[in-house]
């Protein structure tokens, strides 16, 4: 079974000291005697907490993107703690993206918990993204006392704004997406690339930017395009085929909420009329049954969209794996990152 | 009958023009043939188009954040037009709190339109919002061109932010009054410290350090404060007993929404157990009609709660006049100041 790179866990402790720094100077002045602060709400999702405010140690996910930037500035420059202020940025504006997108997806659970929004309800879970998002901007001004060049400061800030507008872009084409009869392989792409993969290149760029000159990070957008890809199709396949006691969410969770995912993108772009409606009847029905979610399985089966899914991941892969061979890094790094590769295209949570 | 002040639109032209330049560049691909870009849905909230995307010319605000950012530069130096991405970004920040609140509050108009979620639904309408966020950062940063110092330009993002994130707060703590029955005019106060006037301090110190050493802006932030006490106040006033053709929303809108806006809990502190007993009656109710809000109008009349509420309008907007006068601006300036002030506090709009 596919376990995390050690990379994962030689960052975390700074990030998550990093992101709770942050949070822990906020004191807002808990007027509800019974309820539970916007900070409290924060780290709950962060998995610093339980629901009660009080300390807890559940999952609080692999810190993926934060770790590519800490790995991309120690690999370029020899260090990665000048890294940390975007690093954490970087993980806020994912995690703002996860608050806001189980709200929209009416998502019960993630990360084997009930969701922010399941607890304190829409309003305050809007409120709580919102403000992991706003957190983020003050996480990043704090690469101002980490003496970068202000060219390099103010190019990271942008990236890092620039890729969030991508990310809600490809949040607002994937709700699109669950009303529309027909997506494409290449409408699925574009969304992928912004509900994804901008974020992912975003993660490497600002590494290397924290010393890098600014011209040279091309080759790490294009890596982490691909990269993110990969990873993105790898999810679709786990948001169908995954085991929930690994992912945190219910199997099959993809197809009940009526996504068109991967798999289903690529099975309609094959499947014969019979099939074709078949998933129509199923996929037009206002809510999906176990049965139905067993219909839409068998014919995925039929179209062989598990072992496409997986092929078109590792072709991404494979390409993400070219491109590494072109960056401008610390030779000794680069096990670091095929790892890394390897376990994105290979795991099973 | 106040009318707005000429400043407003003297400057408007100029923040339309801005804000419509971040968001006129972004062409995301419109996939659905019907439907709605999240630039489009933006500019519908803006005034600027229709639900179907044609060129409209309706109520945008009256761009009070913005204009008071522009004012203040342009007092400071002489020129407003280096302040420009700030007053784009600080009037970005306040209409992406606008379509969330929209959202929180369950409103359907705002400014005499349905509300950008009525429209395109709810998990659209936090896309939107959370876009017009990050536009808002991209905007602050074109300051970077406008060759201000970098001390002053970190201070300027920092200060946005953590105003933004104050904002957000004051919403949290707003939404968590609806449902909490006894509320101090002393919480009241420290919620709007947060939800209104961290913001239009905001716009006056952002405005300052276009030009201005950081050390001299805290006059700023104290006229701002009081100014946005006011300026809270009014609003809630006009919340409860506003003619609804010029605010743009229904009267006795804060009541349906069983608000604990500043008349509520100013007659709170002083109303009898019968009255206390009558009011909630209708505030534990699950919905609220017009025979209920007019016993709660009832209720407000007899314990003077216009009158004082006004009174309240008119005590921070003398302190407003008080801190005008330490401020270290342009003397033949202090008139615009003073009469936005007067519109602010007699306005019926």
């Amino acid at each position: 079974m596919p376990e995390l790179p050690p990379v994962f866990e030689k960052y975390k402790p700074h990030i998550e000291k990093e992101i709770q720094s942050l949070i822990s100077g906020r004191d807002l002045i808990k007027i509800s005697k019974n309820g539970s602060t916007i900070y409290e709400m924060m780290s709950y999702h962060l998995g610093w907490l339980d629901s009660n405010g009080a300390k807890a140690k559940s999952n609080s996910g692999k810190y993926l993107r934060a770790t590519l930037t800490l790995l991309t500035s120690e690999s370029v420059s020899g260090n990665f703690s000048r890294a940390l202020p975007a690093a954490a940025a970087i993980e806020l504006i994912h995690n703002f993206s996860l608050v806001h997108d189980d709200i929209q997806d009416d998502d019960d659970l993630r990360r084997h918990k009930p969701t922010v929004w399941k607890i304190w309800g829409k309003p305050q879970a809007i409120n709580v993204g919102s403000a992991m998002k706003t957190l983020a901007s003050l996480a990043a001004y704090n690469l101002y006392d980490k003496k970068i060049r202000t060219e390099n400061l103010m190019m990271i800030l942008k990236i890092l704004d620039q890729s969030c507008l991508k990310m809600i872009e490809g949040q607002y084409l994937d709700i699109d997406f669950e009303k529309r009869p027909e997506i494409t392989i290449k409408d699925y792409l574009h969304m992928i690339e912004r509900k994804t993969a901008a974020l992912i290149e975003c993660s490497l760029q600002i590494g290397a930017l924290i010393d890098l000159n600014p011209v040279k990070i091309k080759y790490f957008r294009d890596f982490g395009r691909n990269l993110g890809f990969a990873f993105q199709i790898k999810d679709d396949i786990l948001g169908i085929w995954g085991n929930d006691k690994k992912t945190g969410k219910p199997g099959g969770n993809d197809i009940r909420k009526k996504k068109k995912s991967f798999p289903i993108v690529c099975a309609l772009s094959t499947m014969n009329d019979s099939s074709r409606h078949e998933f129509f009847n199923v996929y037009n029905k206002r809510t999906i049954d176990d049965s139905d979610v067993q219909k839409i399985l068998n014919i995925l089966n039929e179209s062989n969209a598990h072992e496409l899914s997986q092929q078109k991941t590792e072709q991404y892969y494979n390409l993400a794996l070219i491109d590494l061979k072109k960056l401008p890094l610390n030779k000794d790094k680069i096990k670091d990152y095929e790892l890394i590769l390897s376990f994105l295209v290979n795991r099973d949570f």
